[in-house]
């Protein structure tokens, strides 16, 4: 479908883009840049094709996507004394990219039969350990376990929605597409109103 | 087996509670607390499973230990409390977990006819590389290399012993007890006694 | 080819003594030493074996190379008073391995039908990422991201060089010492000239 390969690019652009711009804000070398665009954009997907055995893992297999992230990291490099104007097409896209990926984990878990909370998990996996295992070789604590924004909870919302629909017989085309917006849109809504999940006080 | 159904789902809670604890201590929100339960319960397994091959993962086919983590991480934080009160209940879980999944990992490898080492290596890992998982998600260098108060070390020996036992022909179940209680009883010897292995001075 | 393994063996020893040192000046305890030693010489065939699929990982099925790091790093310990004269003995022997790991990560690659870059990647991940989850587990940002000193750079080099020879139709043998060659005699003159890559100032 042309709308998910368009959707897909734009996730990919734009997590290889925040993963770029993380790295030269902590001064590595145009190695370490690469390294860090690329597991800020496949980490998530190669971790969940890790686990349900799907190996080699996908990127190994179209070199497109790698050619895909080497460009948007060196485009980032280039202008990246504007992309403060960029910011809200970054958030925008990796929105977009969230929504995607989400349901595409959630979707691989189908594929192979596995239980309802497992196949939510997978989507949350594929959608958000891009960025985790960018800050862990960033040397940060996950910036997903502290200031949120509904990052990952979102997705786990948009999992649970995803099987209500699947009751509800819908065409698929059309419940993929829900999915995707409802995570879009409640992800852009946290950021703007800057809503997060409560802390656990230590009493 | 209901002695060892009994014990894996202790020693599940016992990691899942010390995974939420350590969360809580870093103001983590709500899902990376669930995250780190998770990943201190489950991530030893992953990696073993990871390495040689058997996958999905087991704790994607099996909804009842997801549902038992997040139900542990429920009580653990409305009780936390309390929790000190509980160290020593924790304690004496983690310390029969650390048996119970030190052998499942030694089984595991010789299920698959691994040499000898390798199946001891699988059992430590199967045991103490949750903490690891979890500490790394946490920014810190991993307890388990520090002060380990022979939590690794006794999986070790414990693995050297029951290759030793293999040799005498004792009835499998008797001599599985013997590893577990073995692992166990070392384990909280070392605690109770503050013992942990030597550092190599610099020079 | 005894050529092969014997530079094999050579980088084996030299990443697990490196691993051994790393460890001896960050106060882990002798379990803690043994896993880095042991994570910085195979850490980067286990993620490769991972990504393709090789499983079990290959230094499972082969105690003989769980030997040669054990004694390695027991060694390491033994000597390390004496190891700063060995200094160079030990970046020969890191270059060397480096070539080794590298070709065979694109060997690999290769034999299972991948594409260019992914060979090239695979070689680059095989030569260095066991000194990232080094790093990682030692709770710093990856060496390899800040000081190359062209490290990860000349496996990609070397990696493109690979294919160039193989278009060039030469005796295979004579092809992998080239490469093995050029990627250590490149990495000890950037070493030696204190060559890096340039950094993305922040602008």
């Amino acid at each position: 479908m042309e709308l998910f390969t368009f959707i897909n690019i734009g996730g990919t652009i734009a997590f290889a883009a925040s993963g770029t711009l993380a790295a030269i804000r902590k001064d590595l070398d145009i190695f370490g840049l690469l390294v860090i665009a690329f597991v800020t954009s496949i980490g998530g997907g190669t971790i969940r094709d890790v686990l349900i055995g799907h190996l080699p893992v996908r990127w190994l297999l179209d070199s497109s996507i790698i050619l895909l992230i080497l460009g948007t990291a060196a485009v980032t490099v280039i202008f990246r004394s504007k992309i403060k104007h960029l910011d809200k097409t970054l958030t925008f896209f990796d929105s977009l990219g969230l929504g995607f990926f989400a349901l595409r984990g959630i979707q691989e878990g189908i594929a192979i039969h596995l239980n309802i909370p497992s196949c939510i998990i997978l989507g949350t996996i594929t959608a958000c350990f891009g960025g985790v295992i960018r800050d862990i070789l960033l040397n940060e604590i996950p910036a997903l376990f502290r200031t949120g924004e509904l990052y990952a909870t979102v997705c786990i919302i948009g999992g649970v929605l995803y099987f209500a629909l699947l009751k509800l017989n819908i065409a698929s085309d059309f419940r993929d597409v829900i999915i995707i917006l409802f995570i879009f849109g409640i992800r852009m809504l946290a950021i703007r109103k800057n809503i997060s999940l409560p802390k656990i006080n230590k009493m």
